[in-house]
């Protein structure tokens, strides 16, 4: 990346998505409330625009190919209460106010699990 | 993926990080006491264990090609309270006390720009 290039990512104040080869970033939703980390998915063009234009997040499933309005069919919407975008602009970051269940194991969070010295402990309570 | 495989992945007590075709998995740190999001980076299977062994977060840096031990040279380490994977395990999420601020811009938190209706607006106080 070209130094200016890096310099108007960084700085400035115009949404310029670093799309990778996939045409993805990377977007992680945490529980506006608790500040919990719900789920960490990808956004093409159209799930960010998407997600801008209707306020709750769209993202793009990459094992089924397609743009995935959250809760379209489970009803566990997430509205987008804020955005954010990182330094280099491929990851966003958006407080949400979830309607049910991130995980489609039917936990809150998709990070039920905590890494300890023997493996994983199931911890649904973040 | 097969069912086996998944079921495994999703309920399995197993640290089984299914890495990408470049051997990485998504890394996202919050601050343990405020709950911002501080950056979202990869981890290879060197910077996990690197990770895991110290206590303090290593990360895989894909512009350099090399293991990142964040903090090593600015002192903005990272001490990692409790790390996190998700259900399909491609993605950790880690709570750290940062020494200083993640950003290589200065910034706390990478996240130092709201996405909003005509561009980005810089705000540091997530």
């Amino acid at each position: 990346m070209s130094d200016a290039r890096e310099t108007s990512l960084e700085s400035g104040l115009g949404l310029n998505p670093r799309w990778d080869a996939h045409g993805l970033i990377t977007a992680v939703a945490t529980d506006v409330a608790s500040g919990e980390v719900l789920m960490v998915a990808h956004m093409n063009a159209d799930a960010l625009a998407a997600t801008l234009a209707t306020g709750e997040a769209h993202y793009w499933s990459r094992s089924r190919q397609e743009l995935w309005h959250k809760g379209a069919t489970s009803g566990s919407t997430q509205r987008v209460i804020e955005m954010r975008i990182d330094c280099d602009q491929d990851a966003v970051w958006m407080k949400v106010e979830p309607a049910g269940p991130a995980c489609h194991t039917g936990e809150r969070s998709c990070f039920y699990r905590v890494v300890g010295a023997n493996g994983l402990v199931r911890d649904s309570g973040a």
